[in-house]
């Protein structure tokens, strides 16, 4: 633990409240287009219910490398109709597909990272590209030291390359990075690229009642209770 | 302009002062190995004077994508010889050669970030690589948004890949982008690639009466003293 010089951090969900976020944003939408009827947290569900096929098609070789903001915008189509709203103009779809780029972190993500910051590299290791990372950044605060993540690995996580190339990227070695997120298969396949792995509880990353990993099963090498918590296991 | 949305900055003498720095850090190196009779800015120099002749084995094709840490590295070793040190270890030379990692900036540099970062992406679009411009803003507490560069687009400037690409990793156009640099040839490329362009003069760059740019030739959309009267410039 003591060669770690920078952690690496699952965004959605991790640092972020995508469902809750997201949500948010589909009300406002919802008002703004007179519709009626729509469970917008159903509908966040509906459209995050897509992100893992969605990426298989690039992971799986069938197409060439899409940013996820592309992902999003032709689930999105898809999910507007399935929900009865299949006459959104493209500009429209445009805005509401850059929800992702607005989504607000979780009470003690900014604190957390703040008190990390002084000791360690802090950076996003997310399957959301350069650009949505950048903007919620600048929206929400979030001290980013630098911004990695799948595009500049052009490599969706699981898969060894969105680690490994984004640990060469730092000048490092694997044992140096620390990955951290509330997903258990992110950190599973972190650790066998030879990183180090944080856990933290996101509880209410699916909503109440949601299937989120609370109560992590692997020995992974720190669990915090949140980023704060996170600080204060590292000595920072 | 009202179209700006981010400013790529190049970094290497127009963020940073590499002379004086790569000399103080020489000096360093020359007390702790007992090396006498080296005029270390004259050492900076002939260091520097292999770094555009090094891209250029990459720009031609006639290697493979090699960053700069990787070039400087083989510079470091052609120098040492020229100068008389070809005794050194490879751990000392790795040290040396992160000279780069720790520039100093501009005394204005910090600041006039600050104030622009209010109102735009601020971004490094250098040729130094990821882990350079990371270690660097690190140190010198320099305020990035994100860390863009050779690296992240595969192509060293001029070539227009270094542009474009990281201009699209930002989501943005052409347009909405401004590329500021103390150099004419950085921001003739970028214009040629449809960006904004900003020109900030360095005349300390080479050293007192080196062959800085410090009187413009082009017409760039701004031109600005230092970095504080280029935020004025953008009313920030």
């Amino acid at each position: 633990m003591a060669e770690v010089r920078a952690l690496l951090f699952d965004v959605f969900g991790t640092c972020v409240d995508w469902r809750t976020s997201v949500a948010r944003e589909g009300e406002a939408f919802g008002r703004a287009h007179h519709v009626s009827g729509v469970d917008w947290a159903t509908f966040a569900d509906a459209w995050r219910a897509r992100y893992q096929p969605q990426m298989e098609t690039v992971r799986s070789g069938r197409r060439p490398w899409t940013n996820l903001d592309a992902l999003h915008r032709e689930s999105l189509e898809a999910v507007c109709r399935d929900f009865g709203m299949a006459d959104v103009s493209a500009a429209d779809l445009d805005d509401l597909n850059r929800a992702w780029h607005r989504l607000d972190p979780w009470p003690d993500t900014i604190e957390g990272l703040r008190r990390l910051r002084t000791k360690y590299i802090v950076a996003p290791n997310s399957n959301g590209n350069v650009a949505l990372m950048v903007n919620m950044a600048k929206r929400a605060g979030i001290p980013w030291d630098v911004i990695l993540g799948a595009e500049t690995a052009q490599a969706y996580k699981p898969m060894p390359d969105a680690y490994l190339k984004n640990v060469a990227l730092l000048g490092l070695t694997p044992p140096e990075a620390m990955m951290v997120a509330a997903h258990e298969r992110d950190l599973a396949a972190a650790r066998a690229c030879g990183l180090r792995t944080g856990f933290v509880a996101r509880p209410l990353e699916f909503g109440p009642g949601g299937r989120a990993d609370d109560a992590p099963q692997g020995a992974w090498d720190v669990v915090a209770a949140d980023f704060v918590d996170l600080a204060r296991r590292l000595r920072c």
